[in-house]
């Protein structure tokens, strides 16, 4: 699949809206409004908060009270609360940005289209391919429950899914991962959120590299999964690091939704539904929180 | 409008929907539907970035590389970055949890409800009427371009917006204000955004307490306005501090949503659409930034 | 031991010196140079950085760059690089301000000197026994071996220092703990440092109630450990929680400094020295991170 | 002047003491002691508090109450109160470390010694010449009042201040200018602080390259002033940018200490003394902030 050069369009502007790698401009179309039959809602965040798992090279959550209800005795009787929020991009639910991810060619790390990484950063973030230039998110999204689809809870530690089993989940649940979509992978590992953080981290299953060149070749709009890395962790050791990121991110545009919640949406067997995020535009950062939904 | 008590449910799970203060549980009904015609979507999130305004009395914002692409050479040839960011939930596009506000009875802080503010809040937070208590925000949305009902580009500083100036927009653009309904108020105020940041935070046009009430009879769901306050500011010195605030949020659980960025929207004329938020579920805060849409 | 009455002066200014709790003017006195022979400097710090033992209820650690060299190509020749730091206070070598510990009576909180807790903080800190009270503090220092007075190498785990047990070590090291004089006790805990935080945090030899007792009658100017509570820990159950901290910070004043290095000073065996340390002054912080000497 | 090669020790360990750029081996000698004759203690710290100047190029500083008195109400009937400090090292009074500055060398970034700026530094901080290497410093202080050497107050805003400046105050205070020796700079700008932050961080009186080398000459530890710069501000346009903290900290290994409080000592007209300041050992940091004394 050939890499497409992402044109620059000067500083994003409040209210812009153009594509973002491998996603359409956003426009809710007929086709998107025929996946809508109930209109019920399925939230697919986790809860952000202390003690979610992520991975330690990436900074610390804090949510802390900073002024308290009572501290401003002018504004009687009126009173005020807010905090400080310290957020780790990437731990949460959360929607990879291009600039999170490069690959290093003739000795230089370079991101999606051909940018260089080093010319494209620097103390205040990242001139492209940043979380700024995110536009709305309104895609098909197809649910893969690919643990249901191995009659399984929860796939294996370091599963690595491949095209075949995308195909055979396909098939068992009577969809086709189709072209503009956002494709979420149910793999069970929700269960260890929380609960045995060092699992869900270090040995989440997820896509492997054949998974995701079968996922390319559809030619998505984004994958997301109930892991850390969407991808199978670790990778194989014997090929090169990050090798499913390297490639849907950097060589093909295509980005990651991490740690969403898919389980009580796989539990109404819907798998077709309109599927919509708003990452928040974050100048320069590598990603963003969302709390995407599921409509049915 | 009596308050209405908010009975509390234990601890917000991953999923969970349900009603926030006067937010009804979201529902992608047939009504909704109906309000989508072109499929046109418009951002109405300012960027988030240094140098934004927001009132001191919040924590500051910082968006700022952690790792940079070509720190981990074990990993080549993949490269990652990532950033610290620390975020002023008041500041930015943003919508309040209703635990941000609170009004003193009987010599203590209440919450909406009637809850304790001081028993609801420690280091942690807020175990009541906090942010991840926010389901996803689905609602007829009306625009109300104030400052174009007066033929003007922008109100003037610190404009009171009565209940007769809504009538009267709502006249003018032949659209009526309706319960369960998002209202986002245009007053102008964003050409001010970044540009003159101390009018943008203090001296912001804004509901007054009489279009305040004129609102609330009308059982909004929840108001928004393209102003740091939604309220007038400074609001009237002969009366009680935060007037606004306190009788939407305190009173009547209808929450705001602050700094939208509506200009594109208003140019459209389009005055009635699908609105959507998806706000950031961070147990116990006072708020969450927010990324809305208007789909027209 | 009476508590004593702190006459508070109004906001403490650059250069103000005074006295802090039962700590004296700082004075470099001919008694304190006679302590001088060699002048050898022991560093008693130990090395801030993320991985260090810490109390959970306390913020996280991060110290990330900010700007890199070559970030701002504007200057060259001349580069630049700094960096974020978040500093847990109560984490690594510090001292207490006497802001950080209270005691309840009659129902609330009282720092030393019967000040009002709740009247003394805001969102803005403390506004009486903050850091920016701290003078520097220059004293005869003692070194306490206890470990080595019993002849271990460490002492056990959450062992209690009882009166008598510093009264057989200044036997055995032939010294004696007089008023005005910083007091440093060393359990050998540093060898878990880094190595089993969780032990080091939770399961501290320190003193119990009556070695507090103890020091408290000498009238000493503060004391420090090797270990995160100088406090045994967890405390007797049966009695109060935290007995060493109220007693000594709330009741007479006498600070603690936690989480020295002790183990360079005490191979060298001189027990007595000049004690300097050199408090940050952090407006309405409750402590400052330190780097203590021994001058021997 | 030579540069010096700075052999790298591997990980500094805690107790460690060793010189650091152009600072001795901390060592309290006889001659030090002969500086202190009324044991008289000086405070040469600004407080630290949100307000102060600092170049916007750094972090914001940030404190703020975490835990409040009264949160853990299993702990009565003691209380606990802590923060959140958020420091930026080079706004308050700092020293910088030798990985604070760089220049650009064959194309390359070097710090002192002729180190790579680029492979010294990762997401972790710097692995060269950063704070942890901080020993004790105990030096012959020198207080140069070049304001009050000139009949002045204040020096002129931006003023330059030469070697010919240094010997004519040297001859009028009766003092010289000695190797391995802390130089105190006094302008009189702190009276800008707080008052005229703008002022005190762009237009701050200081050495220029003439003073620099005048400085250099006499081979001292390091330099220190009332300033956010200790460098002429803004530097001379004609010449390459920082010339001062690229000769010193690059060139020479003369680091600086920045935003001292020095009026009460120079009040005092006491112009040589016993200088003490203890930096904090973060690892990985270009500098700490620092409470420095003079002992007269």
């Amino acid at each position: 699949m050939p890499s497409k050069k992402n044109q620059q369009r000067g500083p994003i502007q409040a209210g812009d809206i153009h594509s973002f790698g491998n996603m359409p401009i956003p426009k809710l179309t007929p086709e998107l409004l025929s996946l809508v039959r109930t209109g019920d809602v399925f939230s697919l965040e986790q809860i952000l908060e202390p003690g979610i798992p992520f991975w330690p090279g990436h900074p610390p959550v804090l949510i802390a009270p900073y002024m308290r209800h009572g501290d401003l005795p002018d504004l009687a009787p009126a009173t005020v609360g807010n905090e400080i929020v310290n957020l780790p991009i990437h731990g949460g639910t959360h929607i990879d940005a291009l600039a999170h991810i490069g690959k290093i060619k003739n000795g230089k790390p370079e991101l999606y289209g051909g940018i260089s990484a080093e010319s494209a950063m620097d103390n205040t973030g990242f001139t492209a391919h940043g979380a700024e230039n995110f536009p709305p998110v309104i895609l098909k999204g197809t649910l893969l429950d690919i643990a249901a689809a191995k009659n399984l809870d929860v796939l294996p530690d370091s599963y690595g899914i491949t095209g075949e089993d995308i195909r055979a989940c396909e098939k068992k649940q009577n969809v086709t991962v189709e072209k503009n979509t956002a494709v979420l992978i149910r793999t069970g590992f929700s269960r260890y959120w929380k609960v045995d953080n060092d699992r869900f981290s270090n040995k989440g299953a997820g896509l492997n590299i054949d998974g995701a060149h079968y996922l390319a070749e559809r030619n998505i709009a984004l994958v997301g999964a109930d892991t850390e890395a969407v991808e199978q962790w670790p990778f194989d050791p014997q090929g090169p690091p990050l090798p499913v990121h390297t490639f849907l991110l950097v060589e093909n545009g295509i980005t990651h939704v991490e740690s969403l919640y898919l389980d009580k949406l796989a539990a109404a067997k819907t798998y077709e539904f309109l599927f919509i995020a708003l990452p928040l535009r974050i100048r320069g950062a590598t990603g963003s929180h969302i709390h995407p939904i599921a409509i049915t």
